[in-house]
């Protein structure tokens, strides 16, 4: 491929199948999140529509309701658990507390309609198993929200690695941290309650981001992992991970070290080093990709204009709903992320190294 | 300081005692590094002169010293240990196998020289130890060669992190590699014989710069490790780490992620996250250095002219020798890397968390 096909198609939508047809959003927990980044993302794109608003304050949920054109009602979560609105939407769009994901996949699963859930799918291995079986046996597409796999940056870095640009991976370094208290000064956020957030904070919300990035980029997924973590901030009283240190040995024999915090500067960056080059990202995950590739003594910055990564994989669910082609990451993708999650954990807890089956 | 004066003394020596006196250097191990790197250095530096090449070889003895203008003698290690040239050597210079570093730090204590002894500065803690106690015992000075310590960008970035500028430190992340068989083909070589380069090659010889130049910039000492490690290719067949991933926490409480390699694309950077900002330096170790500071939103990055890494350490070490005021980083402090390699290595092969007393 030429440099000038390359960079003219740096951001095409390798993954489109359809440009036809909308997908009716019920949009599930009103957080920072869904009302600064998820509404507008689904506004955005072509192939989708908010209609519904649900949260577990009627008074919030018809708020947001009115505020967003499209959107036709507002309801609370009891509601939506009994079926009020169901003709209004074809999807629910689930960036509740990790551990209320799964009755929602439930409600989904009885009414037949299509799942994007934020990750981590759920707070434990077992409830993600649960809602796999659901999403099953419903016959209903189930999307784990890796926003990474539809990034232009990413997926291109993943062909290079893939070509060979890199030779063989070799090992893999990455950050995510950010201030969590700056975002949101709640002490009892649900992400710093382990009965909401499942085992931990750093690990679990934005640990998750280079492991998961890393796995998409070399087609490998960890097998044995180790961990140092610890807390002394009050507000991470109940957690282990104010911050973390966590390796991983993948099963294509490379290496991954990573750092992460929920009360650090915002960092975020991404190495895959590979015997003849390397692929860097940096920043990396929130928003905003850039990657440089490196052979030998040469450099190559790509930097190109940003999209808008919530618009981008919205849409690739939309397009696999409408076409009904197979969807990922998936439910068992999600699952090994939960699974290297749960022993991370223990690894740090155990001190030891911890398989993963 | 203002940001003028901050830019013009960037480079400033502020070790420097004295700029009177020459100390002449006894150089030992005449591999490329020596040759290519130590030797030049020594010439270039207004305190220093080669004077003595010692070798096992008398031909490649000899022939170094009559290519270098300032040298009166090339001898062999034993005739060095009998006490040849004594009179015109003030200093040694070692860079010969780890494993043979302490027979020459021998010799230097009954003659009664300084030492500078390359890291890591022997095989084992043993063996290090025992070197501790020779030089003590002479009253020698003993200098280990990070040559980070005297890095003008790394000076400067231990400055930012004392005085406050990214907060309190939270985690760090390094990498060091490179492809040792470009830069020698001999699988026959000492960095790849346990006997001579001790318990691995990757952690060993490369690891030890984002470890030590963590150490260096947040003056914290590593308490516990963790590592996983492996080597597939047939040159790396006896050392354990063609590659690595360990982590370490800190005195400190910072947590500490590097991975590094033997057989790998080059690459060196080592990130400092804070409460309030980032220290990200990229090159990182190998006579380049360049310092990135991030506070918030705000990026800076001082791009300054390069020093020649040898030539600053190797004057810090005459300075000292002609000053007789303290010197360091000493014995001690490389033995505390010493202690930390061999838990790597022990972490990687129990599979479990190893303390560091």
């Amino acid at each position: 491929m030429s440099i000038e096909t390359y960079v003219n198609e740096f951001e095409r939508r390798d993954w489109q199948t359809t440009t036809e047809g909308t997908v009716r959003f019920a949009v599930i927990g009103l957080g920072w999140w869904t009302i600064d980044e998820a509404i507008p993302s689904i506004s955005d794109s072509d192939l989708c529509e908010a209609t519904v608003a649900v949260s577990s304050s009627a008074e919030k949920a018809e708020r947001v309701a009115s505020d967003v054109s499209t959107m036709s009602h507002g309801i609370t979560y009891d509601e939506f658990q009994d079926g009020a609105a169901r003709d209004a939407y074809d999807a629910i769009y689930i960036c509740s507390p990790n551990a209320l994901h799964l009755p929602y996949v439930e409600t989904a699963a009885e009414f037949g309609k299509a799942v994007f859930c934020e990750k981590p799918m759920e707070a434990s291995v077992e409830r993600a198993q649960e809602m796999i079986t659901l999403a099953e046996d419903a016959g209903i597409p189930l999307l784990i929200g890796y926003r990474m796999h539809t990034e232009p940056a990413i997926r291109r870095a993943r062909e290079l690695i893939r070509d060979g640009a890199i030779g063989r991976p070799v090992q893999a370094l990455g950050n995510n941290s950010q201030s969590l208290l700056s975002i949101n000064d709640d002490p009892e956020q649900w992400r710093l309650n382990p009965d909401l957030a499942g085992p931990g904070t750093s690990v679990t919300d934005i640990g998750i981001y280079p492991l998961n990035t890393a796995r998409f980029l070399l087609d490998a997924d960890p097998v044995a992992v180790q961990a140092q973590m610890d807390s002394d901030h009050e507000a991470f009283t109940d957690v282990p991970d104010e911050r973390a240190a966590f390796t991983a040995t993948m099963d294509d024999g490379t290496l991954l070290a990573c750092t992460t915090s929920q009360n650090a500067q915002s960092s975020t960056s991404l190495r895959i080093i590979g015997t003849d080059g390397e692929i860097h990202l940096e920043p990396a995950f929130h928003m905003e990709t850039e990657l440089r590739l490196t052979c030998g003594e040469t450099t190559v910055d790509l930097s190109t204009a940003q999209v808008d990564q919530m618009t981008e994989i919205l849409t690739y669910f939309a397009d696999r709903v409408l076409s009904g082609e197979r969807i990922g990451p998936d439910g068992e993708h999600g699952l090994v992320d939960l699974r290297a999650i749960e022993a991370i954990y223990e690894a740090a807890s155990a001190g030891q190294t911890i398989e993963i089956e």
